[in-house]
């Protein structure tokens, strides 16, 4: 990370655009100087006079001794609206939806605070200590384990992305929906999950070869229950115990979730109780009717686990506003069920040049990568795309392609046996007219 | 990630241990399964009959419909104990800690919410509209700058620890001090930040080559001030302005801090609203008393800015206890402010012989790093040491390297400027009892 003063000299052409409507050589980003001493250095920031900035005038939160520390800190009361969005406010007896706010948000790691949830029965109130998780069914040993049997096991951590597979449901619409990336894409979230592979507990049971799926199941009230593949139990199926450093939040499966890397959300069965091994799917519930994907020509997919390769832009995007002509950072975020994301294309005229953006840090496999683009708006109408390839070289579809495989509706999805509404992974295009008003729109 | 079945097939000799007192391979790790067949599976979970695990018993909470979904989701009622603990919990008109419980986390990130706080007059309820930067001085362009406009700017999201020079002061007593990880060591802690490096502002505004400090200033109403060498605003200096994904808490220094990777939390100024470059050091309160470190002899560091490469174990660990022998996993967080962790080694006899653990994941520079290590416990006493090394080569002290160079008292540390208490980063020592008993020990 250490950016010496040498590496700060960047090419001559830096500022030249590199595709169209001003996107810039992502490598500018390496000289960071240099792009606003010809882009911005003259609208950003307000230039004083020495004599004008010393002393600075004390604010009234200067003057006073300030709030008290609290055992559990919490955001500013001027960030009070960085929340979730509520399908089911009045908790009704139905399922209740709390979207994460991507385009308040920056960097890779969602806040647990505001990690995406969907219950279908409320929220369980959990004892841990009375809470049991059972392996059973096709094994030699069926075994019983509590929070503190599992704590004995070697954990492991690492970053990852939950999706649900309905997110982006908006996006099958025939229309443009005019709506935020937390409305249209907020069923998507990221983590540090720290836990013990299903594995180890695999070969603590014993399976029986012939064993081909697990039924995981939940003690919410529905007991949510889905066939897995065993396959994916040794690959790295996890029992997540702590999200982002602490117990797992309550929304999210409290004590014990199922973590299935880059699978739909519905599959990462959470407030664990039950891992029962088969030769067959169990065919419940949601496996065999919200989840078997409706596709044009009355054709339907069964089983459609994968949450493909992915990636939207959050800033600038729907909710914000541009103020004037100069430079501005696009940014968003990738991410691929099947690995890694390798490379993110950027468009500003809706697709007909793409430039190169930068990936932030390392990009872990199955988990939100930040990506960034250098830009220098001339103030004209724009189109801002992304599209995102990951390490097995799969590429985020555009949308005629996907429209084509899969379909759209002109009407609002309600029946998702009636309209195809699950794992929408094409574009999103976010369009910015004269005075820095941002619509949602296809292109 | 992908565990495939092949590579469970462990080395026959992994359950033979490497070093004193049961610690294993740590590439059994990766024959996850096989480590318990020898080791545990006699002793963790408990074994049922096929027909005992079907049906599994509805506890209470699968009988009802749950808990309302909120806007911002908090823990379980029954986390209630995982918070800071706080210095001056009845805000009285002096500074502040509040600790991270480092013995109840497990990963690497610390939840913001969790984050160690230390503010010398209460927390600033600042309003970030209203809230500037400025930066002024030895410059060729002074500019003052809205929270606004540093949005404009490329920004940069990064893991990293901040810790305050004073952590683990209690490991200078000459007698161990009987207290958990987090009472020693909880003024550490380990987030995801995104901000505007401040390279990138120091272009914007030209700076004098004769300027080789900067002073940093704070809004708080001490004004908290200290001086920071300019290269360190060249390398990697950041205005941080997100943590773990969403704005900086309050009392980590909302709405922007400076964060200097590696260097001592104090120079991490919070509320920052001044950056001014200087030729000298101002030799400002704090940099010129509290942390002007003592040193036997009468001696005294002027400046000691780096955070040493440091480890501690945190399970198990003091305030834990271990349910009679067998398997356990060793795990603990190891940092360094030179860079990378790439390596570090567990003792179970006090020192006498030594293991390598497991690295969790791709070490960052200047962030925590989760170690793991493999352990069958015989039941007998034991004492459990880490020790890193970065990838610059440092290692941590042992503890009588440490005393030799640094010193310690036999009276509390009350008065910094009579006793040593920076900068303690030797190794940390639980001794096990028959019982399975933990305390703080010297080894």
């Amino acid at each position: 990370m250490s950016i010496s003063k040498r590496q700060l000299t960047t090419p001559a052409d830096s500022m030249t655009p590199v595709a169209g409507n001003g996107l810039l050589d992502r490598r500018a980003l390496l000289g960071r100087g240099i792009v606003f001493a010809g882009a911005a250095a003259a609208s950003v920031g307000t230039s004083i006079t020495g004599a004008a900035a010393e002393p600075l005038k004390d604010d009234p939160w200067s003057l006073v001794m300030g709030e008290p520390t609290p055992p559990r800190q919490a955001p500013s009361r001027f960030e009070k609206d960085v929340v979730r969005t509520l399908s089911n406010p009045n908790h009704e007896l139905r399922n209740s939806h709390a979207r994460t706010p991507h385009h308040l948000l920056h960097g890779t790691v969602t806040p647990s605070a505001l990690h995406f949830t969907i219950n279908h029965t409320g929220i369980p109130d959990i004892d841990p200590d009375k809470h049991r998780l059972v392996i059973h069914g096709m094994v030699k040993q069926p075994k019983i384990f509590s929070l503190e049997d599992l704590a004995r096991y070697p954990m492991v951590t690492r970053m990852g992305f939950v999706e649900c597979g309905g997110n982006s449901a908006p996006m099958f619409s025939s229309e443009p929906v005019q709506a935020t990336a937390q409305a249209l894409h907020g069923l998507a979230s990221n983590s540090e999950w720290t836990g013990v592979l299903v594995s180890t507990l695999l070969e603590e049971v014993g399976v029986d070869p012939k064993a081909k799926w697990f039924l995981a199941e939940g003690a919410d009230a529905i007991a949510l229950h889905r066939s897995v593949p065993v396959k994916k139990g040794w690959d790295d199926a996890m029992i997540a115990l702590y999200q982002n450093g602490e117990r797992i939040m309550p929304g999210n499966g409290y004590p014990m979730r199922l973590w299935l890397p880059g699978y739909q959300g519905n599959m990462n069965v959470k407030f664990l109780r039950r891992i029962k091994l088969m030769e067959q799917p169990a065919m419940s519930f949601y496996e065999a009717k919200t989840y078997s994907q409706v596709l044009p020509g009355e054709r339907f997919w069964r089983f459609h686990f994968l949450q493909e390769v992915k990636s939207f832009i959050t800033h600038p995007s729907f909710g914000h506003s541009l103020k004037g002509p100069g430079y501005y950072e696009i940014s968003g975020v990738a991410y691929s069920g099947t690995g890694r994301i390798n490379r993110v294309m950027v468009s500003a005229d809706g697709g007909q040049s793409w430039a190169e953006a930068a990936l932030q840090g390392s990009p872990q496999p199955q988990a939100f990568t930040r990506f960034r683009m250098p830009w220098r708006w001339n103030g004209q109408s724009v189109v801002l795309q992304s599209r995102a390839w990951d390490e097995a070289g799969n590429v985020q579809p555009l949308r005629a392609e996907f429209v084509a495989a899969r379909g759209q509706t002109s009407q609002p999805v309600k029946n998702p046996l009636a309209f195809p509404n699950q794992h929408y992974n094409s574009i999103t295009s976010w369009g910015i007219d004269s005075k820095g008003e941002i619509k949602h729109v296809y292109a």
